[in-house]
């Protein structure tokens, strides 16, 4: 698999002939050419899928839409360290309809397990799984999980589908080699299927003239031997007509042996795409070194499925959502907006107490987690006492380093910094060392702080000092002026615990790293790029489920009004999709997971050969050089990662 | 139906929240809000279709993709006259997802007759027609049959489907209003049903059991009581279980009674979209008023079809595009491109001898015919002898003033004109009223006959006569310079029996009038207006099946390289979408009708108020004011029509 950008590379020729275009006929002599297929109707269980697909490979990072045209099939070729997981696509596109109605055709993906030389397996359906690319509004995005090992794709004439392969590297997996294969193979849609069985008026006849033999013969006791010869008779002659049906009409004349051929449709007619993966020893670290904390809207999940706030099924929802979210290696936290712009936001929804406040708080994959500063859900305590006991309790534990406060959104004026001042003293009344966050994006604007905004801005740690430990400021003041993230960095104090930490909202727009609906894959990476180049320890995003509000899980989903789409959203209600109830991730979501791990090899190499040259190494590379200069192919990322493997992997192992 | 561009006019509102957007949330109080929705899972047959999906009609004239927005359901009425086509859409998207997996849901469509108050009717599947609109390349263009009076249709999440209802008014339909109804029934998905139908592998185990119990049976006569007690003591008993098996289940617990439900799904839940049509006493010409001359790729049938040049098949093959074609108002060619730029053109593939040239030729809704130069299938005859008996029999015949011979496609230098001299003389020395057809857009580029491009091109007539009585230029040569027509026109000698035609290929381009896929549907219709408005008698388009090469029926279309998407391709074969293989029209070949049937109205006008009347009618509703002034809504042509039909009606009826 070479590189790809998102969008085609085929290239249309300059127009041949001003003439009409008649002479064009002929140009492309790339179509369907097998001299074997049937000229009228086609059967997928004669001829090699190639003749009826074009299947090709795609990196992770590449947006592959219903329009995308095909390219050459070349092997996966993939390097994964230990608790990483790695992903690639599969295009495939039908050459020619072989489905009766409406559909092009019916693909079956079945996929094997990886197993190394050595005998180690990653195994399928655990280590392996396979999800459809759906779009939304028209651009790729919702990854919705196929069945594993064997699963059916409908194709539509003219669109090109893609399936999204993702391998999960357990942090045992024993380094190695690899090798596995996704065997794609043309079937009979189920359409056809569907009308070689009985339908329900069908087998209403069925039952009524098979109950209706069994009335013959039930009361045979005491029956002379001429009646139940007669009857025996009846329903003998019954049975045979039955029999005889067009129920069973293509069985009997295959004298009763069953063509099996359906259920194995895998043959030496498939597609076979080669996957090799290299896993290498390093392991990545349980708790990602960069804490994302991504909010998660606790309202729209009360009002799409319906759970009451506090009710044990609204726990139970949290929970779900918390849990499928940790696997992003994120540090989702739960959110309620109040008035102003007062934000309560929880990462536990239990309360410190709760036996699972320490499950919750402690889990390695958590990198950083909310504190509620007033009580989640009521319990007739006051909220400074609820404040206390909580702080008072969580200060006490392990995880405690892990804690933050994030009180308010985005103050705007004296009268909001003053609440976080207020709130702020507060907290630290009961625990002097923790760690309030603030995200902003200009000082007070009824009180500028300097004679211009960025330097106002640049004033805000001064002016909130010590009221916030987290500086957490949105990308978009820094624009394509990378070097002013130095000044920003000059105002924080490190030596009395304070960090900065960068978010995206609304902003930054293309071509800047974000994770709107539409931008490039590499755009969407990118975002955690950037904050690793420009130093920031921690990132925020505000919402990962904020789309419009709907009272049924499955309606469907509606970007917030005024917002870009896709921003605020970066999952999706399974029941959207199928009847599954597992949330369904966006490709974005599975970049921002691919950008937190691309951290992870930045600083391993970093803390083997220092920070200037893991710098040096994203310039080499050509994968990011700043927010308006970074690759738009995938290459440099496969070049960056596997320097980092070629320099640093133990000499011990492979 | 109110009027409607092509795109979405649900305007988005500024953005309320600079703050991140987290505050908006709520802001649309629009989503799915009935308390009586069930929170899990979704019983289509328990809930009105309109908790379940948006339905709204649009114009024939708008482009309803994936990505449209709901509007407002409102009753559809239309206006028809006798002879005419006349369509509208209806636009499905939906709400929430009721299916169990990987699309949204499944909606039934049901349409009725259409009656009169005095008990005449359009008879669906006669008069209306239904076809689904799919995109090609993503824009909406391909319209695929379903069946009436009942189909099913595919809703996918957060893609908008739409249906397209045709309504063909034959010359003898009652004047009169007519109403009617299409009903859109949220239902179960074919998924669902099969789940409850038998599969092979279970239908084969009945089978065997079934056929075991016969065997016990069978061998009976001569048997003693007691064996054959215990033989149907065994059968009765393997019958029961086979009753009770799963195979029956859920129709043994409803005491086998089936329930009918499925079958009959429209209820009062259904959204019932009425449909009133007003049919007019107006009869359009049974020979369109101004021919429309289109080729066909007989080259393209041949390979896609595998039908062998002069072969039986071929002859089949080619009268199945031709009389399908012919519902178009159109007047079908067929088309060889041969050395140079020399074409082989002939409208009957049989002789003129032959008793399907008479059938074709005669055939009232052809306008023109091409006849060819030299045998279309050899015979033995020389060209010259084939020409000659070709031309000696035709023009003998009532049809033969629809004749024209098309030679040379845009002849480019002094021997390509000198070819057009030379083949007609030889023309013109059988039948000295033969009309020679000739394309151009330029004059001889290597003997200029003027200082500039455009004066050489007006002076071709002069350079041309009398070996070409159809002028027929290139729309590209007077872009939006509307008053060069006069000039044009000018040069032209009617009373010599020459006339002036037009075309349109690669050019114009946007945002001028012609075919090309995701052009405005006012653009589309346009060309026609277009032609009316600048005075041609005639209007020639080079393809309507020239996509790629293909060697299979249902393989995938790819446009020619080069040239515009939709450029030469009006239509595609039925087998791309479906087992069908009638042909599937594009919108836009629906849009070259309807603008032929516009021009209907508006010559219909101008035989009564002159043509200067007629002109300002375009003019004063908005709809035609030249190629970049056009409307794009639909509304001004509705308001044309309304205004010839208030006009124009004859006393007597309505």
């Amino acid at each position: 698999m070479e590189n790809s950008g998102s969008h085609q590379e085929t290239a249309v020729p300059p127009v041949e002939g001003v003439a009409g275009g008649g002479t064009a006929y002929g140009w492309s002599e790339s179509g369907v050419e097998d001299p074997n297929l049937l000229r009228v109707s086609i059967d997928p269980l004669k001829l090699h899928s190639s003749n009826l697909v074009h299947a090709w490979c795609m990196p992770s990072s590449a947006n592959v839409g219903p329009q995308d045209m095909p390219r050459t099939l070349e092997p996966i070729s993939l390097l994964a360290a230990r608790n990483e997981r790695e992903s690639v696509q599969i295009a495939i596109r039908p050459k020619v309809s072989w489905a009766g109605s409406s559909i092009a055709g019916t693909v079956q993906v079945q996929c094997s397990d990886l197993c190394s030389t050595s005998g180690d397996r990653l195994v399928v359906g655990e280590s392996l799984t396979v999800r459809r690319v759906v779009p939304v509004l028209g651009v790729p995005d919702a990854l919705v999980p196929l069945e594993v090992p064997v699963s059916q794709l409908t194709l539509f004439p003219g669109e090109t589908t893609a399936i999204w392969v993702s391998i999960d590297v357990s942090n045992r997996q024993p380094p190695g080699q690899y090798e596995g294969e996704i065997i794609l193979t043309a079937i009979r849609s189920d359409a056809e299927s569907t009308a070689q069985s009985l339908g329900k008026a069908e087998r209403h006849q069925l039952y009524t003239e098979l109950r209706s033999c069994l009335d013959v013969v039930e009361p045979i006791e005491g029956k002379s031997l001429d009646e139940v010869v007669d009857r025996v008779k009846s329903v003998s002659s019954s049975l045979r007509n039955v029999l005889l049906s067009p129920s069973f009409s293509n069985l009997y004349l295959d004298n009763g042996s069953v063509d099996m051929m359906d259920e194995d449709a895998t043959s030496n007619l498939s597609i076979r795409v080669k996957l090799t993966l290299t896993v290498w020893d390093f392991i990545l670290p349980a708790t990602p070194s960069l804490p994302a904390v991504i909010g998660i809207s606790d309202t729209v999940i009360e009002d799409r499925f319906g759970v009451e706030h506090g009710s044990s099924k609204w726990y139970e929802a949290l929970d779900q959502h918390f849990k499928w979210l940790l696997q992003f290696k994120i540090s989702p936290y739960f959110c309620r907006w109040r008035e102003g712009m007062r934000v309560l936001t929880y990462t536990c929804p239990w309360p410190a107490d709760h036996p699972k406040s320490d499950e919750y708080l402690s889990d390695p994959r958590l990198a950083a987690y909310a504190v509620p500063y007033s009580p989640v859900v009521s319990s007739g305590d006051t909220a400074k006492d609820f404040l206390q006991r909580e702080v008072e309790i969580l200060r006490t534990k392990d995880h405690w380093r892990k804690a933050y406060f994030y009180l308010w959104d985005e103050p705007l004026n004296l009268e909001h910094y003053e609440g976080v001042r207020h709130m702020a003293s507060e907290i630290h009344a009961y625990a002097p060392d923790a760690r309030i966050m603030t995200t902003y994006y200009c000082g007070p604007n009824d009180a500028p702080l300097a004679s211009n905004n960025f330097e106002a801005f640049l004033k805000v740690p001064e002016f909130l000092r010590p009221h916030t430990q987290i500086y957490c400021t949105s990308e978009w003041v820094i624009g394509n002026r990378e070097d002013l993230a130095k000044d920003i960095i000059a105002e924080i104090q490190p030596e009395i615990g304070e960090e900065w930490w960068t978010y995206v909202c609304m902003g930054p727009s293309d071509p800047h790293p974000n994770w709107h609906l539409g931008m490039r894959g590499t755009q969407h990476r990118a975002v955690m790029w950037r904050v690793w180049k420009e130093g920031g320890t921690g990132f925020l995003y505000w919402g990962a489920n904020c789309y419009e509000k709907a009272t049924v899980p499955s309606a469907e989903i509606r970007f917030r009004r005024g917002l870009p789409p896709g921003d605020g959203v970066l999952y999706y209600p399974g029941q959207v999709f199928s009847s599954s109830q597992e949330p369904v991730a966006s490709l974005r979501l599975e970049r921002l997971l691919s950008g937190l791990q691309d951290i992870e090899y930045l600083k391993l190499y970093s803390s083997r050969y220092g920070r200037e040259e893991g710098l040096r190494l994203l310039e080499k590379t050509g994968m990011y050089l700043g927010p308006e200069r970074y690759t738009h192919e995938h290459m440099p990322i496969d070049v960056m990662r596997g320097e980092v493997f070629r320099t640093c992997q133990s000499e011990t192992n492979l």
